[in-house]
């Protein structure tokens, strides 16, 4: 079972976090760095270091741990023997998938699929699960424009060599403060931090304002109201601008919470909204769950908080559900094959463990467990910035997917390294917010637990 | 130990795939499927599929298997119970990699690094190898022109934009028949087949001739020397045409044999006098060795074979590697963190599998054997072409590394589904080359009884 709680040997990262990071230096950057785990000594929601701390998660692994360090189920997956050759022998599955591909994806991600979904595309990390989305939004648009999918042979010779036709200038609508990954098509609809873009050419692609709400939310409705109206009218501009220009916007990108940017929030009725005038332009809708999928927001996906009938064109995701990839409406489905298409295509023993991981999420209520968590972490977290006004502002969030503001950012690093030194394990997120992200199985004594010692921390700043 | 030969069942794919391939059909795109493979019962050289054929494997899941299946060495990492919780627990390798990552790296890919590389960076595929690739020559190369890496206030903030200076205007020089990847950034340039690119938008990235040289290469030298002489001042006129037309080439990507554009050679001198065209105008090079590296040229990189003392500036590999990632000269490290970053950065699991078939191909001297091979394979390729010189021209090979052009695409098409169902997987490549890529375990007797199936089904054409 799990340890009772945190314990501190040394200051974080200790002397044989220093030595390994010294030879790892040699090798590459390790600037960003932040100490060596011992993940056989981890368990549950701690984590353990290799100079023998152990420290409560509230990070996961930038969110990508679904049910804890070393469950017992996923244990099971690596030594049943039937499984073995599945970890020895990584399939091109496009070409040559295993015999159990097709049930694991039905008894995994199908079974989760949002509504309105039958049908999912596997790749191997977010950033690939977004191009391909990319790519099967531009395949699709170009199909709609020319009425059927059989190229003319300019276009067939042009697209080999970068030009138009074959290569049509199409964009993708994003938001500012959005992040969708880092490979070249996702940057160019990330729009959160310099240092991630510096540098690096960019297509030509519309981004437009993210409300920038109000907290709390209740309290200031009208006001927010009118700030998602004054965005939705920009995202309308852009599309015709973009349009006139000859780039028309095949397709918009948006997070449910903008996570990397900095848990910004936006209304059920901004989201409704936008699905609306992507529909009304011909664009598709992409929904990229990739940090906000998985039970953490108290539903499965936090989409599902819009409660809309028809949410999504696209709905991407990776981390906490382990495989990268895409659900996609029919019309999302190249009529060809090889457009959609890379060696790998995703991994099927990640597959074999979100089976694992959505039979615990049903066997232990998790989505319970995080509803009841969520509510002790953010009435925690609102009597924190009460106690620490000049400090902390703008407690916000959804199941246990929460957020908090610092004054500002050297404050918020510093303020993450002295809890981590007490024993919590933090991240920050858009400029001074931090981002709590335990897992599922992170309960209401845990989340206690985090607020006791990083009311300590407070207490020390 | 492996099996004694092809053994067939069904004519592949048999009742059980066509079974699967429905259900598997319901949920996604199943046109590039081949067969579901049973990987428990598949051994060595030989894949087994659902029907219980089997058959040898001179594919190797589009050349990703080093070593064959279910070797013992591979199947002791996963039994290893050492090694169970870096299976369960996949980190973020940027922030908290586990205890055992440098030494991994050290006895790994640190061991196989190419003459003059101490630096290497993971990834998870060839695509983010490529894309970070990229980010790292743009990074270096826009260093070199501020004279340091300091930006000003308005790069930083036109980077978020999508807008010069902070994204700038620069490119990637590649070549027709090239391939490096399907991601937005490493699509722009990849230029084999219009199906991969077809509607979807590109950079405006130079496009240079790669050398259509005729074949057997010993008998046309002065001819080869021509074609390559006039390939490299069209690169040198297209790096010119770009920088003047303020797209300038930041850098050069080239595989040392184009793959999947249709096993295209090119000579030593070719490669020689390109890098120094490359360092001439300040363009890095990129040698992408994702499918050429590993072993099967018969040198572990296949840029060996230029015998160069300073081949490249950065060398990216993925496939037989296992995992993704690239080598890099010092001057390639970008200065702060976070600039070349994801959640997950390749993973570790990876990195011990690589461990244990750099440990099998030095134990068993697998170089050694893939020369010997590679002679029997392409001594009976030429046989094969004198054989049937109205279907067979062209054979070519490094090691085991070969390949063969067909009269035509769809009889290439008919030839590689006969060969399967008297028991032999092949791959196409180009519009009608076969390319052969066996394991590095592939003997002398198995190149044998390949050429003698391969006999057979041209003899029934
Ligand atoms: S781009 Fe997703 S794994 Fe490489």
């Amino acid at each position: 079972s799990e340890y009772d709680g945190p314990h501190m040997k040394t200051a974080v990262p200790g002397p044989v976090s220093l030595a390994l990071q010294k030879q790892l230096g040699e090798i590459q950057n390790v600037q960003s760095l932040n100490f060596f785990c011992d993940y056989e000594e981890s368990k549950g929601n701690y984590l353990v270091d290799v100079d023998g701390n152990r420290m409560l998660d509230v990070y996961t692994q930038i969110a990508s741990i679904p049910i804890g360090y070393n469950h017992p189920a996923l244990v099971k997956v690596v030594t049943d023997p039937h499984n073995l050759s599945a970890f020895v022998n990584r399939p091109a599955l496009g070409m040559l998938p295993p015999r159990m591909f097709p049930e694991k994806l039905l008894d995994g991600l199908l079974s989760v699929a949002p509504k309105g979904f039958k049908r999912v595309q596997t790749m191997a990390c977010g950033s690939c699960a977004n191009e391909n989305a990319y790519k099967a939004i531009f395949i699709w648009y170009r199909t709609k424009q020319r009425g059927h999918s059989n190229a003319t042979p300019e276009e067939m010779t042009t697209s080999v060599i970068n030009q138009a036709p074959g290569c049509p200038e199409l964009s993708i609508l994003s938001f500012m403060g959005g992040f969708h990954g880092r490979t070249m098509g996702c940057l160019s609809t990330t729009h959160t931090k310099a240092i991630q873009k510096l540098d690096v050419p960019s297509f030509d692609w519309p981004m437009a304002p993210f409300p920038k709400l109000r907290y709390p939310l209740s309290q200031y409705e009208r006001e927010n109201a009118q700030e998602e109206k004054r965005c939705l009218e920009e995202v309308e501009d852009l599309i015709v601008k973009w349009g006139e220009k000859g780039k028309p916007v095949a397709g918009v990108v948006i997070e449910p919470i903008q996570a990397e940017g900095g848990d910004n929030y936006a209304s059920a009725d901004f989201f409704r909204k936008l699905r609306a005038i992507a529909k009304k332009h011909g664009s598709a809708f992409l929904v990229d769950e990739v940090q906000t999928g998985g039970g953490s927001t108290g539903l499965f996906w936090a989409h599902q908080h819009w409660g809309l009938d028809d949410p999504a064109d696209i709905v991407s995701f990776s981390k906490k559900l382990l495989t990268g990839g895409y659900f996609y409406k029919d019309e999302f489905e190249p009529d060809k094959p090889m457009r959609i298409f890379n060696t790998w295509m995703g991994d099927p023993t990640r597959n074999m463990f979100l089976s694992e991981v959505l039979k615990v999420m049903r066997a232990e209520n998790l989505m319970d467990q995080v509803k009841r968590t969520g509510h002790v972490m953010l009435n925690g977290l609102y009597d924190l910035q009460a106690r620490y006004p000049h400090l902390l502002s703008k407690a916000r969030g959804l199941g246990t997917f929460c957020a908090i503001d610092v004054k500002d950012e050297d404050t918020r690093n510093k303020l993450i390294l002295k809890a981590r030194n007490k024993g919590v394990v933090l991240g920050g997120c858009g400029t001074q917010s931090i981002r709590f992200r335990p897992a599922l199985v992170f309960k209401e004594h845990h989340a206690q637990l985090f607020l006791n010692i990083f009311n300590d921390a407070l207490a020390d700043m």
